[in-house]
């Protein structure tokens, strides 16, 4: 048997797999699972009438080119019904500066092989969302964390970091942000930080990468489209890669997304794009495309923001009920997640085949953390179970929760 | 305006964009080019009625996970109809071994990120297929080309080469390989060579990348199932990476490939795929998957094989009338392109503005070679053209190849 170690590249070598992945393929074997795990959107929010109709039409035959190679930039009216996206967003935009991406993990994938060596560090919040990580990882680049306040990244803590990463004699080449409804932790970035980070990143001649899939879905109970305007939009100097997808209004299962960046660094995007599969899946594109024509994307939207702002309600009704004050978390205001603080000295990595054991799963806050954070945190997804399932699955949890601490307690005499 | 250049990664200084793309783009502004320059398959071809019934029974909303995000390796019941086409092609294979990627491109841009590091050399033939040369090279890797015989790659060539380049101090971990209607000769590897080119695989400890898109169009006139089997049908070893797409046989625009390789190298290839795009497009999935279920792919393929051979003899015959004896080709017995040799002293590249203001495109044989080679040899895809037009192109290509004579000639004189 061949040793494969040997013909490995020093990034394969160091790569490791997702926990969340790894918990989407524990979900996939087991049927009475309830998942907080993925940050999945609830299949019954997609539109299958419309989307049925709309294959249908594509897929008579008439215009061949919808199941053909397409352009590696994206399908030009897909990239101009983009502009429009970006211009509700208050982002002037024109189609060299955009690029289709295979949903925005290819996005994020991109980004880090254009614009990162080997050793180059990205600042990311603490918590940072998983998939970035595995990214940034995945071309060698040094994450170092920020801590973050309840409106978003400490701008000292910010400061302090890039002077003593650069006092090492690193380069600090990348800010990465998730200021809407940050995965994990649901929180906002508040409108005149965003401003002064645009500032900060200005004056040390950082590139911010501006990470927004979840600013359509903000609760109208306590936010609103002014809350969500992105960093982009006063981006004067260009000086922000922004990415946003469809898989959280449409559905993942068409792996649309783009990238909205300096002209040239798009078109250095869209070369690496090219090697990487040559063009984003033209059928998933035109449905899409048709989608935003035919105005389903509008009309779901409000419905989105209604179906998951109600989730969240289950759930935090929930864990109130079963936890009391045990736990708390920072309200979401949007997004899919709720970021819980379990009872000490509750480590919740250890405490996953317990979990699993009784039927429930989470991701670990370990999973979100580029250096050692604290051991009792959760991301709870709220987004893909039903209401029944989002109280029984909580009531799980309070169980698990329990075990382990009268576990623990029992090791402890 | 900011210097973007001061934030590229090493590799993103050094790519280039693909030739083939450029004339995708070229195409897609022209109505009345006629093309022979990328490698698309015949839109006719394509199964648009059954593709239609199939994604309308998908689409019916019973089952969400149709575009839910799907597990990184693949839809599970799709690896295991590629085990069966594996099967089918005389390669033993299991579900640990196999991986869906985003077309092939992706299979061979993870293939590289695997394996490679910059500096580490891939051997390949000269010329050989120019999306391997932009994945191999985004990882900065040095290609080193092997002269061909008829039957593919010289043997002494190969080791010669082999001992030159480990001389200098540098590392080859890979033989990329093309063995069935190679792009862009059309060549097929002989079988003997196929398990001599293992054996010295074994011998030098080096991995082959077999890369297969178009073992199912073989023509009957002159090749036949037996020609095509995979050099990984005898790879007792593990020493064979292989990768293979429905591209050619369903279509490209579903971007759904496979790469079948050793277990501790598809479970590389599955982490790396994680960073790059979570998951192939679920929904495209499905569908192939479908299409093999129901039988389309199976009735799909002998219509192929009489559709493109039908093509390569318009396509020769019209060569044959227009330049009489001024151009040579090896003769195509399967796949989409035909290789041919211009009089002297055209240089394809130079004379592509003549073609294209005579509204005929090609791709100039540079493209193919990773050093210096000859000027005069152009790849004519004859897969997409109807009959008429591929007549009226290779017409078109005459009369540009004369005047671009009568021009030198002027010159010269």
């Amino acid at each position: 048997m061949i040793d494969y170690n040997q013909f490995l590249s020093r990034a394969a070598e160091q790569m490791k797999g997702s926990a969340i992945r790894r918990m989407g393929t524990l979900l996939a074997q087991s049927r009475d699972m309830i998942s907080f795990a993925p940050g999945y959107p609830s299949p019954e929010t997609f539109a299958w009438n419309e989307f049925s109709e709309i294959s249908r039409d594509l897929l008579a035959g008439t215009d061949g080119s919808v199941l053909q190679y397409g352009p590696t930039r994206g399908y030009r009216p897909l990239l101009e019904e983009i502009g429009a996206i970006m211009a509700a967003r208050s982002v002037t935009t024109s189609p060299d500066q955009l690029l289709v991406t295979t949903g925005s993990q290819q996005g994020l994938d991109l980004v880090a092989r254009v614009l990162l060596d080997p050793g180059d560090v990205v600042l990311v919040e603490l918590p940072t969302y998983t998939g970035a990580i595995t990214a940034f990882r995945s071309v060698q680049a040094s994450l170092v964390g920020l801590r973050q306040a309840a409106d978003g990244v400490d701008l000292d803590a910010l400061d302090e970091t890039y002077q003593r990463v650069v006092s090492e004699g690193r380069t600090v080449r990348v800010l990465y942000l998730v200021p809407n409804f940050q995965n994990p932790t649901g929180l906002l970035i508040g409108l005149d930080k965003r401003r002064r980070l645009l500032e900060w990143a200005d004056r040390r001649n950082v590139l911010i990468v501006e990470d927004d899939p979840y600013r359509e879905l903000y609760f109208e109970d306590s936010a609103s489209e002014s809350d969500v305007r992105p960093i982009k939009a006063d981006d004067d100097g260009g000086r922000v890669v922004y990415l946003s997808s469809f898989s959280k209004t449409l559905a993942p299962g068409y792996r649309v997304a783009w990238i909205d960046a300096p002209a040239p660094l798009a078109a250095k995007l869209e070369i690496t794009k090219q090697a990487e599969d040559l063009c984003t899946g033209p059928l998933d594109q035109r449905i899409v495309y048709e989608a935003c024509r035919r105005g389903v994307l509008t009309r779901q939207v409000p419905t989105l923001r209604r179906f998951y702002q109600q989730n969240r309600d289950v759930m935090t009704g929930a864990l109130r009920q079963e936890f009391g004050t045990s736990i708390t978390w920072p309200a979401p205001r949007g997004g899919f997640f709720l970021w819980a603080s379990l009872p000490e000295p509750i480590d919740s990595d250890a405490m996953i085949p317990r979990a699993v054991e009784n039927g429930v799963i989470y991701v670990a806050g370990e999973a979100f953390f580029v250096e050692a954070g604290p051991r009792n945190l959760v991301r709870l997804a709220f987004s893909a179970a039903s209401h029944d399932k989002i109280r029984e699955g909580v009531a799980r949890l309070a169980r698990t929760v329990r075990e382990e601490l009268a576990a623990t307690e029992m090791v402890a005499r």
